[in-house]
């Protein structure tokens, strides 16, 4: 095995270059094998195997910097820096991320997960190596899914005035997790079914002469001088900005892509360097089905297929069958996704629907606006975004939606914990940052009916409402527990005294075992599903308060700005004669992991907090 | 007067022709005389009344929608549709707000007020239109310098699929409201500066015609086809988006845009029109200095300086001081402004520091990215941004600066209630997102002294760390008291019993009058700066319960995730045997006016707060 020379970094570069291939082979094979027993990001990772090859081969790490965009790219990174052993706990808990992280390797110059950061960060570090008077490389690899958020061209705009060497690479496989949409994909894609001409200048044509598509590219630059081709010369849109474009080149040719790369680490201003890969490279059901190798569950090698079948609905699938209930009922019911139409379930809507669904990219800022003004032109727009991505458009809720008091849905998957994705992705912010803001209302279901409910709800409400649900299996517990949803009021499910749990969302159920295990104890307890973060139902603390010893709030959300603050914010300014424990994500950022153990780690899971309520009640 | 003709909306249409210069020349006064009085934008409104004018000329308002970018270049629209006695009372309390506002006029399409949003919500309401089967024209007026952030491209990017009309106008004045910065900045300056080439197609060489540089562009288009000079071609970059370029068009010339916007109206696809302003044209002072006069205080017409001396610094002088020490003695120091060089008070730092200032542009997300990855490669950056805008890179502190734990300063001007600009600028959220995020510490001084001793604290300091102050003059009060500054530590002021005050920034002082008016009615009071609001200093709570009988915290952000609710969750947690009373601005938006009228408006100024205590006192 030539994998097996590879213990460290810099030890690809003991490999003969005519055993490339054979590399790039057995490390497919790797990845394959461990992703389909651990899961993870497959496609975008079989992509970039030859790219990384080659930045390994042409750059000299730790030294030199690659800011890896998103950063589910990076695994033959990882591999590649004395990593093979962590794929054994690939995102698994206390295991190896899923993304680049410094506290894993000196090697992980900047930690991602979210979209279009990495010329930001790049930018960063070019701009502190020249003022440090160093001369290491750095790398930003970008994705042209990546490419449709704003940041990124943010970043762009200013790397045009580098004056010294940045390196942008961008890793075209004409894909985001789903189809990519918008100007620059169809600029992108007149550059791909071009005759591949090049727009490179001065001394790099014999450099580029021995990439795969050397010869024709060099004729093709003689030969469009002569003509006003513009839309066929690839790059005028990013040497417009200032920035140098090489390419495009064959993402799959290692020494092609270790050329240019050591061509584009000789200019002296940004460099943008386009490389043509496909997704889901070496893998047929990969290259078949992009979308569902983008991030695998565990799979069978021979067939592609989950090795364990969904038992139960998701949230997000409950969600996609009330829009089409929705949408046939109420025309004015538009949806919106940022480049998530199979991840937030409005696929179905698309395809029934199509003139009243916008995919708008990896855009959330554009997403909330856009919705806005849909809003404000007479439809009812439902904008679904997972909760960390919806941090983006923070202002724009605030600014756009919430100021002018406009009718739209906010649908927040992946709310709470995550998982195996981590610290980037896991949902706990939402229900703070939405009820700081005015006129935002805020709901979180218990279960898979209370979803529709709520939703058929917001639909008929005339303002700003959020939904916030996690990721994962539906809760169907608790279904003859349907009272109607009334604005501001919660739903009260068992009422006894001593002990009351005020639980949001997901926690229904959590509080629910904690109730059982505090009566099998001889505890007295009532169970109150929250419904509304915003407003709180004052009423039910009011009445609660009058006879039990003590109101515990529960939510997967930081404490800052939470549920929990509020209710024991009104029982203290009120003078409620009760005690208010509350239970929430501590004030730290959660690592990846199964959600269960994550929970027991962060004291959030049904003993501790048993536990936590035992103690108190001792305390009292 | 011709502007005596125009009362209400379209009254335009009645001038003649000819008359058109006239009238513009009446506007331009008509606002010089009412801004040099109330104050306001001066120099983009200046630049815009032709444009406007052609506008109103071109549509039929209010069925055709305009959205104005920033919207504080909207006062001659506003005075053409029927709002000219509001000037009177332009940005006052109860007046006229400086912003478009959809409450104020049918005419008023969307609310704005921060940059780069007009594209995403005029996108909004074209596909409204068009799935209501309607057919207005919707116009997005776009400055040059919006365009440097990041949500313009993204809706760009999607304006770019757009198979219905929808025109985008870049009024172009080669200034945001400082330069502006970056490729897109130097590519329309190309474009500026060519010889006029047009790369308009089709039919509308007829119509360009009559514009003023119509003959010389049309031969431009002829020659152009014969060589390769795609940097020259004006738009190229916007029609490889896919987007239809029409200019570079003269924007003080009322006909030949009235011919262009009509023409624009005329294609079945998204249409930018490139419109070249001067900003503050036709007032010498404003034109020659347009940074001073984006919004101005109240001025003498004759000379252009204002009519009130500044008395005492303000805190935006206070930071540009200290700035200068921290970057002699800390060479790691380096400082981001997100296109306000003079608003934050960086320009001295510019002027002495070059290579260590970064100006990136309206973009603040990149900003806080960028500052991420120099603070990674070993610098100690000063990003400083209004607090309002810092809502727009929410996520990218959560993401990119505090999951790394990284040394990020984030020195926060206009926090608080920002008085004339309004809803939109009011900085009352920034205590609770900023306070939501872990490893993040926040700190707000109570005086011009505190503010320095602060930043000295903050570099220091190895995190990220956040530092938020008014807008206005610097507090000069409490000199004496000036004890280190320790983290998570406040500062006892005058410690008595009885009622204890914990004060955050700016309402330090206020709750010294309060105090004042407290021990005139014999009660005894405890002041306490709190200093920082993330951690709070629990001890001093802990100390003040035992021998107090009420805790008043006070701060300029609203209650929830804010300082009081921090306080009185650790009181309640703590079982702490003291009423907690929280002064917070209300949770809703806090409309324009001075600023002593909406604290009296919304309860937060000294006397409605001293009633408020009085009235608690009683109810124990």
């Amino acid at each position: 095995m030539l994998l097996d020379q590879i213990q460290q970094t810099n030890d690809i570069k003991k490999i003969q270059p005519k055993d490339y291939p054979a590399l790039a082979e057995e490390i497919r094979q790797f990845l394959i094998e461990k992703i389909s027993v651990t899961g993870g990001h497959l496609g975008s990772n079989l992509g970039a195997v030859e790219l990384t090859m080659a930045l390994h081969l042409a750059l000299n790490l730790p030294e030199d910097k690659i800011v890896w965009d998103v950063g589910h790219q990076a695994y033959t990174h990882k591999l590649l820096t004395g990593r093979r052993e962590g794929f054994e706990t690939l995102r698994k808990y206390g295991g190896m991320s899923g993304f680049p992280k410094r506290k894993e390797s000196d090697c992980d110059s900047f930690d991602t997960g979210h979209s279009s950061t990495s010329i930001s960060a790049g930018l960063g570090l070019v701009r502190a190596r020249d003022l440090q008077g160093k001369d290491n490389t750095v790398v930003a690899v970008i994705g042209d899914g990546s490419l449709t958020g704003g940041m990124a061209y943010e970043a762009l705009n200013n790397a045009a005035r580098m004056e010294s060497n940045f390196i942008i690479i961008l890793n075209d496989n004409n894909m985001s997790i789903s189809e990519n949409v918008g100007g620059v994909s169809k600029y992108l894609n007149n550059i791909r079914t071009s005759n591949r001409y090049l727009g490179i200048k001065d001394g790099i044509y014999d450099a580029i002469r021995n990439t795969r598509f050397g010869e024709p590219v060099v004729n093709g630059v003689r030969r469009v001088k002569n003509s006003l081709k513009q839309l066929v010369i690839p790059g005028m849109w990013f040497e417009d900005l200032g920035i140098t474009y090489l390419g495009p080149v064959d993402g799959h040719d290692v020494e092609g892509l270790v050329t240019a790369i050591k061509e584009a680490g000789r200019r002296k201003n940004c460099v943008l360097l386009h490389v043509m890969t496909q997704k889901g490279q070496g893998y047929a059901p990969a290259e078949k089905h992009p979308a569902r190798f983008h991030g695998a569950e565990p799979f069978v090698i021979e067939t592609g297929l989950p090795k364990k079948k969904k038992a139960k609905a998701n949230y997000t699938d409950v969600f996609s069958t009330v829009m089409l209930k929705l949408a046939a009922r109420h025309p004015e019911v538009v949806a919106i996704t940022a480049a998530m139409p199979d991840g937030t379930g409005l696929k179905r809507f698309r395809s029934i629907y199509p003139e009243r669904f916008f995919d708008v990219g990896i855009a959330e800022e554009h997403a909330v606006t856009f919705a806005a003004g849909l809003a404000v032109g007479g439809l009812h727009p439902v904008v679904a975004i997972y909760s960390s991505f919806l941090q983006r458009a923070y202002d724009q809720i605030i600014h756009d939606v919430c100021l002018q008091n406009l009718p739209v849905i906010f649908a927040i998957d992946r709310a709470g914990l995550v998982g195996s994705d981590g610290e980037t992705h896991q949902g706990i912010f939402d229900l703070s940052f939405l009820s700081s803001i005015p006129n935002m209302h805020v709901m979180a279901p218990k279960n898979k009916w209370e979803l529709s409910d709520m939703m058929k709800f917001a639909v008929r409400f005339q303002g700003p409402i959020a939904i916030r649900y996690p990721r994962g299996e539906a809760y169907d517990g608790l279904q003859e527990m349907r009272a109607p949803i009334e604005m501001g009021k919660s739903e009260m499910l068992f009422e006894e005294s001593g002990v009351a749990l005020l639980a949001v969302g997901s926690m229904v159920k959590t509080a629910e075992t904690v109730r059982e295990m505090l009566k099998a104890e001889g505890i007295s307890c009532t169970l109150v599903n929250a419904r509304f973060v915003k407003p709180i139902d004052t009423e039910v603390v009011d009445r609660l308060a009058q006879n039990h010893q003590m109101l515990v709030t529960l939510e997967e959300n930081v404490a800052s700005g939470g549920y929990g603050e509020k209710v024991r914010a009104y029982a203290d300014e009120n003078d409620l004669p009760v005690k208010v424990v509350s239970i929430t994500i501590p004030d730290e950022y959660v690592e990846h992991g199964n959600v269960d153990l994550l929970k027991k780690e962060i004291l959030i899971d049904e003993d501790s907090i048993f536990e936590k309520i035992k103690k108190e009640l001792t305390e009292e």
